[in-house]
């Protein structure tokens, strides 16, 4: 058993780093004690780097009727369906934090419909396991159900976006072998 | 939210079980400081709860070339594949404490393929998930390939029956809601 | 073309079995005629043995609102979506016998939807291949319709361990390669 | 339970039929003693009964390196895995009878990689279910494998034809529902 | 990069054709301004040829409550499900001649949910597709749906037969790996 | 039937849009001479379209090893197999222009393992579509597989970004129902 490394793929120096890369890697750094593999491995292509990290704010950072407990939620759920090692464990430490739960985030990695949520985050995960999974087959009744649950056509796009975005993300973990850093593990736990 | 109950199937009165069932039940509570779920969801059926955990110990409480780290490994990878909520959280924390280590048993439930586990583990593993999800077309070749990493035709039926044993445990699990007890979750972490 | 033998796996001397082994296996024979091949496959390991067998008679030799027929029916069902030669030709056997029906039994090993079967026995399988192929997604409407149909929850149960209990069968089976003995074929026909 | 027809949709009178059909009908039940109902069932469409026993007729009553026994094992594996009773039932008889063996029927509808055929027949199996459930991924490693058991190019097309040409079959029984006659069940047993 | 011949099995000189098939051939030609390759690559098998174009010919063209365009809209469904490249080039093409739309062709290939089509046609494209990808759980429901979008039993045989001939098609053609004439790509549009 | 919308959400009026946003449609609706539709479609999110399309201008416009038509042909290959009927038809074109090649891209739509390209575009998309469909399966032997055609691990990374990426973009335009442009269908025939 050797310890597998960041990245199956080249992980840049910090300090040959674009400046800018270089201050959002440290900035997140300072706020979590630790630098997400994630960062550094996408550190390998700047211009990737800019664009996935602009993407993923754009949908995550965002508040509105989906907390972003829930967004979390949608992430784990599919990330899981997906098998990304590093999503599940990275996102499953996110959203024990903003859930202020130590157990939720197994349970939606293991079977979100045996998960303690609400019928409306039951809604929310079953429209995003969709999009993940069979996308070609969603339609506008799969939009009405969620209506059902109180949520909006603009609801709909974020769970979509959030779905789809983190498709591309454990697409890329996968193929890179992108290695959880040991710290997500235990926290909020 | 409404919290789940330990099965969605009746749930008897330990008092009024039969004498061995209530024993050990008590044993184990003894043993790990609470009642496992899966004992008192099982309980509803006292004959079925006798042969359940005489193929349970039949299989797991065996020593030999596969450790009982390693049983725990081939229980949280199948029952990841089968979505079983009770069998990796519970089977999670046993593997955590029988391999001390805190991490390999989130790495297998995600992607056992990027686990820190070692080749004949990985061998281990690939023939156990074709046994939990097309065993009808497993053959000698897979036997051979067992081989290869040091496994005998023993342990290949070890390997094979506790995939088979833990389909049956993750079905029944699953039909039933049994809940993960609260206890599992940070358990060897 | 060889003959294959009963198990790929070492198959033990009835005369070297515990006592309790060679005692049932013999009773077996009396009745029928014949040694069922699971029974000297199984023996390989007896511990598994007893315990295979106290389940299985836990749920198949039950009289209730599902028949003897009608639990063997489940068995071939979804036997034969798991492509079990040993139980799909074992327990089509049974079935014949049980449910007094010539042909019967091959129509659901073919496709049960297909099969002479009430609406209520209909609804049996559906439900027990639900949990054979998809137990993840089992829940609350699926018992819902059982009841329907004049099930019990306890009848769901049964359905339910039924279909759990052989999926465990079948995997062995299937790794073992036990072939089926040339006396069931024509039985009840 | 009501007795299923001979076809979910309207069986015309064989007095009524065109010449060649009626004809051929009543020639088959010279020869069998009974009609098969597939012969009624598609007499409702003589144009296209007479293109499909036509089709039937110049892959299934040809000699060659292929015996008509192989060709009905072919038949009866593809009809399996497309759950097709009709086809299932009344092919495992004829295979039965030209087989002159009571048991392979039952053993290639179940899983026929554990049936008694030869590593030749398993070859010619493996490839017809390739064309019967993914021929858009069958390419010249799969011919270069049936050569290497001895088939010639002419053999590949014709065990392509045949897998093709009962997944018509199979998908028109499975959608008119399709009744095996009863005397299809013990016939070569 | 080679040029693909027009079949992977020899293609027989259409001189040396049986006088019925070689007319048929020179009359398509005539017709077409080219022969299909189709033709050629079956011609190497005279009887399986006058088969297929008469089956393919009493389906095809047939007038009736499904147009001869709808009639192509289940073919180019269908075929690209079975990912037929010969059937999906060639019969888009006559879709697009014969419901004089440049685009829906195109449409229905990709994602024929999405297509400019009315709801009758994506009902007939709903049942069209269960056939030919799950027809073993076609039932009395589908032919329901059928009905209420207008359809009779008659319509509900030709959608089937029209689905299930082409079944046989794609995997000849996927077998033989049939290249479509470049005259397919650009006709209609 | 009715005309379908650019997107089932609300598409903004260009004149509203953010400068850059503006300045990037017009921009393209000068080189192109219309505005292809995922452009506004996207636009009623800015950020996510600029994240979007910085990370696709990233992946598709860059060169090296990989030509700019083999990226679109990854496009096409995985976006068909995604079922997205906006990706598919609007790279179909651009395909068709790079590759100068009015045929290649309804191949690769179809099925690319009977596309006219080379042995190392087919081990290309190969890869491509394990990402697209199995990325949790991918491992070392893929890269070294890509390496036996010439490819470099940075070329890996190239193929599975794209296919990751319109991973997503199949995703967001299936659930948005992007309505591909008119124009993109009769493009580079």
């Amino acid at each position: 058993m050797t310890t597998p490394a960041v990245s199956r793929f080249p992980v840049p120096d910090i300090a040959n780093l674009p400046d800018d890369i270089r201050e959002r890697i440290l900035a997140v750094q300072e706020k979590s004690g630790f630098i997400p593999n994630v960062f550094l491995a996408l550190a390998y292509r700047p211009d990737e780097f800019r664009a996935f990290f602009a993407y993923h704010d754009a949908l995550m950072e965002k508040t509105g009727p989906i907390t972003k407990a829930e967004r979390e939620m949608i992430v784990v759920a599919t990330s899981s369906a997906n098998q990304c090692l590093y999503c599940v464990v990275a996102h499953s430490a996110i959203l024990r934090i903003r859930a202020k739960s130590p157990h939720v985030a197994d349970q939606i990695a293991v079977n979100y419909r045996k998960a303690d949520i609400t019928p409306r985050q039951m809604a929310m995960l079953d429209f995003a396991m969709k999009v993940a999974t069979r996308a070609f087959a969603v339609g506008e009744t799969d939009i009405a159900t969620l209506k059902e649950h109180g949520f909006t056509e603009d609801d709909a796009w974020d769970i979509a976006a959030i779905a789809a975005f983190f498709g591309l993300s454990n697409r890329l973990a996968n193929v890179a072998s992108i290695r959880p850093n040991e710290e997500f593990y235990a926290m909020g736990r």
